[in-house]
């Protein structure tokens, strides 16, 4: 039997679980859209029309999901070994993304709510917390993540989580004044950051 | 620690991310196939017999989205790195798989409605823009790609996928003159699918 | 860029697909048993007792998924590369996993009914036949499997799945006689499959 | 063909069985808790506030699969090789996990009936056992672990189990008493096993 990988914890398995409970959340959310029903009063265009706060939730939250998940890649691409504490900060991580199926039925069917943009808010800024806990937790482990890895590699990563969070917080608020304000900015963050980092991208691809 | 794999982003993560969307997508289409309730006046095979549309739904959905996986799959046996672009070309794409479990719901109970079948072909459009989308990107990425990939293998794996966007859009505006055509015709292209290709395959194997 | 895996496609993405799909149809299968409501009529203690079609259900049909599992897990041992017909043949046998939570409901639902035993007699023995005719396939490919696999143990893999087969034809059509007997049988068959095959094993082992 | 791993069954379909079925559990969770109906009697803010143990019953269920999870993972850490003893064992495991959605509504919603303490309780005990049993099992297989663990971390690892299993029965039996006793013990237990073990982590990062 080989000795190999028996110093230090491998992240294969942490990476397949988050992996699995974040392509099941992205697909729970299409059980929120339901066929409508056969009705006599309504056309089946017009009942389906009816469904469109349903379906702008699933995009936005199928591509906010999206934009944690890209995040947790990245980090994982220089992190190289675990531990215990990661693996616990990981599954918090991942309770708040597993409630995010929730957090926007709720928001879908009480877009107009200021306690509805509240919770959703609180959940993805939780979410960005918590990523952003684990990173900050890691990049200061010398034996569980690659080596050389530039200061300022290190502080953008979490920069652009912090920003996130902030977006969010400021989204959150705006809920004071108008829903539908909260809402389309809500929308708005994933496209942000689909956008490249100047720093971050260019090292892996360099 | 190791410095290996710290240039280029691996795939493994998105392909894990993919096949778990894929796994999901495929196992949600069995809920919308009900055990019939206790009914007096049909016998169970009657009312088993009555979920034909359902089950043809079942049937067609699961192999119109393996269509699909077997085209990301080819796909990636050439992709040995990614990039954030990537990333985000994948994760537009899972968007419309995951969204086929509606639309087939949706064409099961409305089997005889223009506009169900409009949704469904829609889906199934987009999905494979995307894929062609990816590939398109992917194959002008030389340092994503596997090298010596031969000029004709690229341009067949793009141009199999324009074919089934072609077909199934044909399929679907056949659904101005009858439903019924354009729902033998998404039936029968996965049979076409399931013919290897000339070149591609012989190039793997070979 | 690397050339390596540049010849033949590699399994991990299938199995990861299949195993995906086997994940989510063992665990839909706890979705049919539903928490009993609050009834005044019944204590707690004896509506729970009345769910036991459902758990009886439940642990027979985790346990027929896993023979299914394990079997096709062993086959992978031996498979090295896939190509575009293995992995069709993957996704049949995949199809028919999936809709295993649904036969299982019906038969939970209306256990002494001939029809229900038959479809999940059906259902098994499609699964079975489907995972002899991808290890028929596979293992006549010289260019997919391990080289020097002993003859006997191509057969005897074959025959354990065949045996399987005729086990369930013989449980499903005990059903003209008593559903009970096939429950019985069907309940039986995984613990028949827990033991080891005396050449299979021992060759992995040795 | 390669005849490398050609002896002995790889662990890797195991563990990403295990963590598919890992990911489905903690994300069904969440399918447990409803968007509350509009109501004009209460504001959407009591409603929601009512559906308070659903939500505790989210977060104890999420860390108490989670528990099993870490552990499972240290287990494999140790295990290079597997056979089908472990894999049966592994089903059996994974069955006792998948029925913890089950266990957590039917707590969420009777929870302050004794009967539902022990359907919960009962669960989570047998998880433990079978997990113990794997460990019991996969450490005196001289092939199938990793040479030269020391004697005290293989103990170590299977105490831990142990005493989860009886923190669990005494948990469980309080209900006897109150069953609030009950549910505060099983909050707390995911708490005290955040902490690292003395001997197995510090050997492992050694």
């Amino acid at each position: 039997m080989e000795l190999y990988e028996y110093k230090g914890l491998s992240p294969v398995r942490i990476e397949t679980l988050c992996d699995g409970v974040f392509a099941i959340a992205l697909t729970l959310l299409i059980l929120d859209i339901k066929v409508p029903e056969t009705d006599s009063h309504n056309s089946l265009l017009a009942n389906l029309m009816a469904l469109w706060p349903q379906l702008a939730a699933y995009v936005v939250s199928f591509l906010v999901i999206s934009v944690y998940w890209v995040g947790h890649h990245y980090q994982f691409h220089f992190i190289k070994k675990t531990d215990r504490t990661m693996l616990w900060l990981n599954i918090f991580f991942l309770m708040s993304i597993a409630f995010v199926p929730f957090s926007t039925s709720l928001l879908a069917a009480y877009n107009s709510e200021i306690i509805a943009v509240f919770v959703y808010g609180a959940n993805v800024i939780f979410t960005g917390l918590m990523l952003y806990w684990h990173w900050a937790y890691a990049s200061k482990q010398k034996n569980l993540i690659l080596q050389n890895i530039p200061a300022d590699i290190k502080e953008t990563i979490g920069q652009r989580i912090l920003l996130g969070v902030i977006f969010y917080m400021v989204s959150t608020l705006m809920a004071l004044f108008s829903t539908k304000i909260s809402l389309v900015l809500f929308a708005a963050l994933p496209f942000l950051y689909m956008r490249p980092s100047r720093n971050v991208d260019s090292h892996i691809k360099a």
